[in-house]
Order: structure tokens, then sequence, then C-alpha cells
């Protein structure tokens, strides 16, 4: 586990002045790792500091960084650095924040020519994810969506003892700016017994998710154990679980979607380390009176006292036409993640509970999040459902959201971008950013 | 597509002696890849030749291949070859068969010292699998396993439609050999509204599948039209899908199988191409009368001619104790791959169809392969099933198969060996073996 460290001090300073600016989505205190490319540059890990990166491959060549630093630095994607111990994660962490804060200025000039303007450059997927696995570990996104597509029985019996999860798709994973083309699929018969059609998916929607970064790994046949969970995460980012909801609805039974997901997710370019989030831990969300415990592989006191994350989420949509008038992206979610019935590490323990192994660099998703409130639902699947009709998946009984074009909104149009951000913050910490993760949706390519 | 030519011609002999016994899996007109290592050697990819390798390595190294083969048969997986044009691959077949017939023993005494007996190593997994997807092929099993788990609705409206397939977990795919703890999981509550416990899966399977790897990919947001997708087939490997019933009862609400697949599946060594399969093409599963025919965009003259392959694939159980009594392993299984409902065309296909991109090396399982016959049912969950007892997985009402050592199996017990066997032949052309895929079940470990 994580704890609070100097690293955390609020009062440090960095001499990259932007970090510094009130609100700053990446101040010393942050240091989320990424993959970057320069115009005909080879990709190299970095770090993000104010609106620069710390090219970690210039500061390796330029003798900034002791082994065994040295050598994962100067790799093309973060999976070195992310399989290393958690206490030489640590200590990496210690030295980039040594290089960068104010009071190390006498090092300033051998160290800014490491800097990058991130404007400057094209983002890579941060590691290979070597597997991809989905959660679902809203209560509330569970229920809503149960009540559309199993009106009379929306949350199934296992829900409240088993993280529920499956294999994602890990190939067409794309990093945030990567236009998502609407995916074709086959839509249900329109008449029962009737045949299916191909067509452009007409349903087409986000998922407001976080995805969690594996950092060690375990062997195939051997558990992690929820006292040792947290030890294998990483880092979070932001994760947007593209979704085509009339393909998934005729296709997803018996066993899951498949289609409806695969055709991409968007996850953003940095990765926001556990130790950065340490001051943000919180307790695990409060289950209602009446709810049975987790079994015992799932429960320990840790987990328990500080296995959430108080981490803001918001999600927001700009049409064409609000682009072309020069209007701000509107608000649609505001979420919390700390809203999930199930934490990470009970995900992470659940995932290899029967001697699955993971390999550094997975990725867990959380699913949706969504919460108790109307604005806090995760998807356009769920807010622009009107709770009282029950099987509004087709879409006819639907509330649309309007924008201030006077457009209206029930599931995504071709033009649309969507983009999710999030946030921790506190009273007693410096505020902390994970950037954007957005896409663009564009027609449907020929048939 | 691939068309029957003279690397098939059946009077073709080998040098290597052991390719031409009758009834060899690996004569000449085969020629399989494998990844192998030599006690403190590297691994290196091998072509099966009789019951020797060829090491494509050692060939490099000695000037016998060509650009641009010297570079990909160094390589320590099959992904750079699998990459390749069917027009160089077809080009490499050639020139290894070459090297291996009869008549170019002239060149015998260079090529001999590639060669290395197939149990002096230990083989690896032929490639690195990318995205594993499993399909649901086989109607006869999706019907029985349907009436298992939806006695009122044993097949699903979708079936006749969708080539139905889930995304698998890659990084717990094994090659054959590799020893499989039987995993531990949750499993229902004995009673309503009660708690689930964490246990030793008791209702612990095999699934006789075949897998099929992609050879060349895709870029995400295109296709692979239905009379291209055989270009991007790479070739067949035997596939044990491992399968905890138990738990996959509790846990596949709503999004389909998870923990009970993801600890463990099995490969054979071998990809035998589909170019070899070539003379053993056949036409696709005969739709009866009424059934609604696929929608276009899995249609096409080829496939529906030639979409088959007329493999047969027999499973075997060696318990401990027939083991210890010297004891044959006993066939439970006799299948033919030619009972799927969907070709494997049509599945790669399908899967693409929404714009999925497919890696190099990604492998698709064709679902557990059975057919009407009650003998070729490819698992225990149907094989012990009393079809007129409805809802039967709970594993009371089986009727156990009979070992010669008087043991019964409803399910797999601890120390049981599982084989699977595959070969295509015909009048016309040399039988052509897949070599075995074998895995025994060791004990559960520590909760």
């Amino acid at each position: 586990m994580y704890t609070v460290n100097t690293t955390h001090d609020p009062t440090l300073k960095s001499w990259v002045q932007s970090a510094n600016a009130p609100g700053a989505e990446f101040p010393i205190q942050n240091l989320p790792y990424c993959v970057f490319q320069q115009p005909s540059g080879p990709p190299s890990i970095g770090v993000g500091i104010g609106d620069q990166i710390l090219d970690l491959r210039t500061c390796a060549g330029s003798g900034l960084l002791s082994d065994p630093f040295v050598q994962v630095a100067s790799q093309p994607t973060l999976n070195a650095l992310m399989g290393l111990s958690t206490g030489d994660q640590s200590q990496f962490r210690r030295l980039i924040q040594s290089l960068l804060t104010e009071n190390a200025s006498a090092k300033k000039d051998n160290i800014e020519p490491a800097l990058v303007s991130q404007t400057d450059v094209k983002f890579q997927l941060p590691c290979l994810i070597g597997d991809y696995s989905d959660f679902y570990a809203s209560i509330y996104h569970a229920t809503n969506v149960g009540s559309m597509f199993r009106p009379d029985n929306p949350l199934l019996p296992n829900y409240k003892h088993i993280p529920i999860g499956y294999h994602g798709r890990a190939s067409s994973i794309v990093v945030s700016g990567t236009p998502i083309h609407r995916p074709v699929g086959q839509l249900s018969p329109t008449e029962e017994g009737g045949n299916p059609s191909r067509a452009a998916c007409q349903l087409l929607d986000y998922e407001l998710e976080v995805g969690c970064f594996v950092g060690r790994g375990n062997d195939l046949g051997s558990t992690i154990p929820i006292n040792e969970a947290e030890e294998h995460l990483f880092g979070l980012t932001l994760l947007n679980d593209w979704s085509a909801r009339d393909i998934q609805k005729w296709e997803y039974q018996p066993l899951g979607p498949f289609l409806a997901k695969s055709f991409a997710t968007t996850i953003s370019p940095w990765i926001v380390t556990m130790e950065a989030l340490a001051p943000f831990r919180c307790a695990e969300f409060t289950r209602p009176d009446g709810d049975p415990q987790p079994l015992d592989y799932l429960t320990s006191e840790s987990n328990s006292n500080s296995g959430g994350v108080d981490l803001q989420l918001e999600v927001f949509l700009q049409t064409a036409a609000m682009q072309q008038q020069g209007m701000d992206p509107q608000m649609l979610t505001r979420g919390s993640f700390t809203s999930l019935y199930w934490t990470l590490a009970q995900m992470l323990t659940h995932h290899c509970s029967n001697g699955c192994n993971m390999r550094t660099g997975d990725m867990l998703g959380s699913g949706t999040v969504s919460g108790l409130a109307r604005d806090s639902r995760g998807c356009l699947l769920e807010l622009t459902w009107d709770g009282d009709q029950a099987n509004a998946v087709p879409g006819t009984q639907r509330t649309p959201i309007e924008l201030p074009t006077g457009e209206e909104r029930k599931f995504l149009a071709d033009g649309d971008e969507v983009i999710i951000k999030g946030f921790c913050e506190s009273d007693s910490h410096r505020r902390i950013g994970f950037g954007i993760c957005a896409g663009k949706i564009l027609p449907a390519q020929e048939l």
C-alpha cells in the first residue's frame, strides 16, 4: 500500500512554472507517465509537469538517471517501469521529483533540454496491453441497465458477491484523440422471427470508466491475495468504453458483449500512479444494511478503509455545430469513482482468484461509473432513459439531452466529440488532474 | 484461397524416413510449424517432419534459406512468418519441402544438422497471441448447453444469424503438456438468497476445440470481406478450452464466462497451415431447410463450397489409475470439424465487421466441436448429460462415463489427463496429423 509521504507535500513547487499555477493538472505532486513521439523521433516515455513533458529517454542519455532507471527510461513503452517493485517505483518518483523541484534549480540548465511542450507531441498508448478485462463495478449502472434489458430481474443474484467482469478486446484500445468510426453491425429483426439487418449503429454511446494498469504480475496458477493487491496496481487512466447499444442488444446473449464493444476503446495518454493518488484514498463504498459481506478472499481491513479513490469524473459533449459556433463542450455527466460497489483491489484479487495470470501492462476497466443522481449516470443509455418506462433500449421512449445549439441527443451523432476529464482534490493536498480522454465520432464506413 | 498444388502430391517422399511411414502425422505434405527450445538453447521456429523438427534458425544460419526468409526464420516466434503474404508463405513452404524431399538428397548432408528429434525439445507457444476470441460455432453444442442452462429457451434467436463469440483470455493460453491446477472459485449458493462459497471447482470439464491463427491482420476501422477472409487465415491448432462449469453457472450472467475459462486454455504446439489443409477443404455445413440464409456480408460462393475443413477430432482420457496400470487412454469423443454451423471465414469476417482490428498471431477458437451423435459431444457437460433431464448442470442427474479401471467420471478428477488428437485423411492424399494437445489436472492449490 502506498502511503502519503514527502513527495505529496503541497508546498513543493517546480521550476517549471506552469506546474505551479492554481488548479494545474500536473503539479510536481502528480508526475503522471506517458509515451509520446516528437515529429520524426522514436517513442519515448515521459512525465507530465505543468504543460511540459520531461523526456525520460533524454534524461537517461544526459546522465541524469542512475541504474536501474537508465535502462527503464530508454524503453519505447512504460512496461519495464511498471514491472519494477513498488520500492523501486517510489525511488524513481523521488528522483524525478528532485530533478523538477524549485530548489534543485542548480541543475535546471542540464534538465531543461529534456522538456518538451505537450502541444508539440503525438501521444501513444502508454504501454503494451496484453489483456484488457472490463468490470461492472457500479451497482447504480448495473441496476439501471439491468432494468432496461431485464425489467423483471434488474440486478442478478451474483452481483453483490462477485466483481462481475468479462474479457475485453486489447487490439482496439486507442489513445485519446483517435477518431472513432461509427461501427456497422447486425441489428435485431424488427419483428419476431424476422431477419436481422446489417446497418450502421444507431444507438452509439460512450461509457465513463477508469482504467487500472497492472504493475507487477503473477504467475499462472498463483493468486494475488487481497492484502497484496494494491502492490500490483500501477496507476489509473481515463477510459471511454464506446458501446453500440443496438448491436449489443442483439448479440450479447449468451456469451456477453462482443462487437458492440470491440470496435474501439479510448484511454487518456496519462497514467496517474497509485503513489500519486495516495492522499486521495478513501474508504470503500458503504454497502446498504442487509447487503452481504464479501467473501473472505475479497475482504481486508486496508481494502475496506482505503480501497476507494476519491476521484471526480466528468463527461463533456461537443457537437460539430457547437464547435462551429465556438461553443464550449457541455457537461453531460459529473460522477465520482467512490460510487463503485467493488474496489480495484477486489477486482484484481477476484480476477486472479482462479489462478489466472496478470502480465505487467494488463488493464482492468472499472465498468461504467454511475452514481445515484441522474446527472451522475455515466452513459447516454442511462442519462436519456426515463426510468419509469420499462425496456427503453430501442430508443423511442427517451428524454433527449438538449444542447445550446437547439440540437438534441438521445445517442451520439456523427461529428460529436466526447471528452472525459478526471481530477482529485482536497483541502490539504494539491489538486491532481488526469488530462483528457477524447474521441470524435466519424461516419460509418462503407458496408 | 489456397488451392491444391504440387506440394500436396501424395507420391512425394522425404529423406527423413519417419515421415514416410504409413499414417505418419507429419509427412512431407504436412510441414506444420512450431516453436521449440533445446536444453540451454534459445527458442527457435521449426517445421515438423516425421518424428523430427527442422530447425529453421539453423537453416537460416547455414545458408539454406534466401531472403526474406532468413530474417523470418531467425525469430523466436512464428509471428513474422505468419504476417507474410500468402504468396510468400507458399514460396517458403515450397522451399522447405524442397529441402526435405527425397530426391533433393544431394543436399541432405547440409540439412541433416538442422534436424532435432521431437523428443529432445521443449515446445513453446508458437506465436505471440495478442487477442484470443472464442466462438460458439457448433449448433449441437449450443443447443445441448442451452437446454441445460435455459431449458425453455435453448437456442437463442440470434444463433442462426450471428457467429456468436466472446473475448477470451490470452495470458493463460499454455502449450500442450503444461499441467493445469484445478481452479478455485465462487460456487452458487445452495439455497436461494444464500451466500456463495469459495471452493475448488467440482465440475471441471474440457472442451474440444480448434484454434485458428490469423496471418495478416487488418487496420482498426477496416473490415475483412468474406471473399478475402481465407487469405488472412494462417493455420489451425488443437485447443482445449478448460471449463469450470460450477464457476461458470454462477458468474456468467450477464456478461458471459470469465473465471470459468481464464484459468487455462491449452493448445497443441503445432500450427498446421491452411495451405497444407487445401486437399481437405469441403463444403460448409448443410443448414436444415427453413434455416435463414446468412446475411450478405457472411455469404460467398467460395465460402459455401470450400469453407469447411474435413478434420477429424478425438478426445482421450487417461486417469492416474489407468496410467499406473499401463492402460491406454480411453476415447471419450470422436468428432468432426465439419459439424460447425459457421465457417472459419465467417467467424473472421464477422469479428472484423465492426472495424475491429486483427493482429498477426491473434487466435480464434471454434467453440466446442460437438456433433449430433452422443459420442461426438465435445465436452463432459454434454457427454454425461442425460438429455431428457432438464437443468442437469449441478451434476447430480448424469450418466457417468465408465472406465476400464472401474472408475467413473461425470467430470474430471485430479490426475486425469485429457488428450486431443486431430487428423485429415482421404483416399487421394496423404494423411495429415495435428500432433496432440494434452494437459493433466493437478489438485487445487491452497485457497
